[in-house]
């Protein structure tokens, strides 16, 4: 029952191979392995023929476990490195791939990762590689329902993480305490994992990627909380801005500017829409008020087993090893805030997790959007 | 004052770069930067050139916060990825650098990222590419007393860390909560950031990369808990296996052994020991007792910025890109006990941060190692 799930997707993999002329791919990233298998770990690797058959390799300690999650045709356990190279050249003759062309992931390998799987021990010297990013990007770009569900989940816990955190924050505490209170809720509440948060708070607020420090709140700051938990395998991407004690009026301009801009762009969030305008729309506002040198960043970006994934406005997609993404169709899950408001001694931003509707979005993620902290507890 | 340590460092940096004939380093991996700048964040770079010149490239958000914490001879605020190409274009220009050797970090970039830094509106067409991954982790390797008492530190915060964790393991807690313990208590403690938490129990602690899950603990279940604290930039790497209740005597067996091998290994932690010898060491007891098919991965590495990098074993140090490390030097710093005893239906594993001694190691982290749980409170 399980594997019909992922037969389907396979069979979606197969169509969109035989089109880019690939005959198998060896993906060796987590999230790719989890799509198209049921499990993705690191130090393993998945081979899938056009034809949908599934080859594993896994450490030879994780055989068993392996077995209980994924979807597979064939498993061998590796001693080694040594190991995993020469099961990868087995796999090659199983499938009697001597010559053809081998899908790899160019936007997670490195060079040395990529000098591994490609060593002539393993990669028959007939076959040549080719970036397959984009192939696994189409495929899980639309969710279906219960992908949408479990997003859905980890918004719910998302939500219980920012709680905490805003409860937390008060004069004295660090950042990494701020986070510390989001983790503990958010695993408590059904996260099996998440992704880095980042809280900054103070002059910090306007940096890009704001992981926490030890710096301590003081009276007056603005903080930034940008949670990313993982439950049942899916992701969710919220940030909310909150100030401790009350904003400045300029503060509070800002921040309810952002949040317009914002919200102006979830609404264009209809099947139909291109990342571009949904990028323009929120920058747009920004910029008729004059805020258009303070933004920084790709502002929206897909959602789903990663919290940050396909798709990106076409700009940061180009370079970061992306295809220009198509117009969003209903069921593409999108994170609206990404990139804040940043006037240079502070910034502000607010980012939800949203479905791209037939007719009209859905908000996935319904933590209060409001900058003056009311004290929840404590 | 804080200027003269990078000097030092980009004096030595300088040294191995003129070795390797490579006449400028163009680094994106934020615990290289770091070492040689004081600040290293993703989405950002650092060119080094052989004269010891730091030239930065961040976000335009983050100049500020950069030039509050780096030591560097320019930098520049870019808008986006087209901003962050040109710069790297000025740069090389401005260095008078326009035929040469720029290395990069193999092991680091992605085959995107790769495409992205050698763009041709990035770099002059007659400047090739060299890895520079083994001069990174030569100069990092032997770490200075300040580095030592920082790891130190973070040892500390890592015991903080499994004291909690260990004292949160009781059966029907998830071993996602079980993590949550360990951190909280972490960033309470001083660390501004932690690794991934590694917490498995039951049959899951037979597999190579435990990471937490929702499963629940049950009475008997041995549980596997690694906790990678950064505390100040440096982190320290523990590892301790508990029972929920009593051990059978062949687990308690298994661990007693695993202990064995282990502190043995540790022993030899002097000046002048070559990671093979500490492998082989630690292998050669479990070995001895006939459980030589029961290991897998590297079961030493070093420990520093990162909570895993050089030096590795030889034989896997080739497959990750690193050169074959020389005999340790006094004040490298490594963990002992990476990889565990894995017998199938459940593993064993202590793992410690140990400086290297000119005559004796010294073991950073001291939570107690004994796998009944004795209940430390409630």
């Amino acid at each position: 029952m399980i594997s019909h799930r992922y037969q389907e997707r396979l069979g979606g993999c197969s169509r969109l191979m035989k089109a880019a002329g690939l005959d198998v791919l060896l993906l060796t990233k987590p999230a790719n392995m989890f799509y198209l298998t049921g499990d993705g770990r690191l130090c393993a690797y998945a081979m899938i023929t056009q034809e949908g058959q599934v080859a594993l390799g896994v450490p030879m300690t994780d055989v068993e476990d392996v077995k209980q999650l994924a979807h597979f045709d064939h498993i061998v356990g590796f001693e080694d490195e040594v190991g995993m190279i020469h099961s990868i050249a087995h796999y090659f003759e199983h499938f009697g791939i001597q010559k053809g062309v081998v899908g790899l992931e160019y936007t997670f390998l490195t060079q040395s990762m990529m000098a591994m799987v490609t060593h002539p021990h393993a990669k028959p010297a007939g076959v040549t590689v080719k970036d397959c990013t984009h192939i696994m990007s189409e495929l899980r770009m639309v969710k279906d329902a219960e992908e949408i569900d479990r997003i859905g989940a980890a918004a719910k816990v998302a939500e219980a993480g920012m709680k905490a955190a805003v409860e937390a924050v008060k004069p004295g505490i660090t950042e990494s305490q701020v986070a510390a209170a989001a983790e503990y809720a958010m695993r408590q509440d059904g996260a099996e994992e998440f992704w880095r948060t980042y809280v900054s708070s103070g002059p910090r607020t306007n940096i890009a990627h704001g992981l926490p420090t030890l710096r301590k709140l003081q009276a007056g700051d603005l903080v930034m909380i940008d949670v990313h938990p993982i439950a049942n395998g899916y992701s969710a991407d919220m940030c909310r801005t909150v100030c401790v004690g009350k904003p400045t009026t300029e503060q509070q301009a800002a921040y309810d500017l952002y949040l317009k801009a914002q919200q102006a762009t979830i609404a264009k969030a209809r099947a139909g829409v291109g990342m571009v305008e949904l990028e323009q729309t929120l920058h747009g506002v920004l910029k008729e008020a004059g805020h258009g040198g303070h933004v920084f960043g790709p502002p929206i970006h897909g959602v789903g087993i990663e919290f940050e994934e396909s798709p990106l406005p076409p700009g940061h997609a180009f370079f970061h090893g992306e295809k220009e993404p198509p117009p969003l169709e209903a069921n593409v899950v999108i994170s609206v805030g990404n990139c804040g408001l940043y006037t240079g001694p502070w910034g502000v931003r607010v980012e939800d997790t949203v479905v791209v509707g037939p007719e009209e979005p859905m908000v996935l993620t319904g933590y209060p959007r409001r900058l003056e902290k009311r004290r929840a507890s404590s």
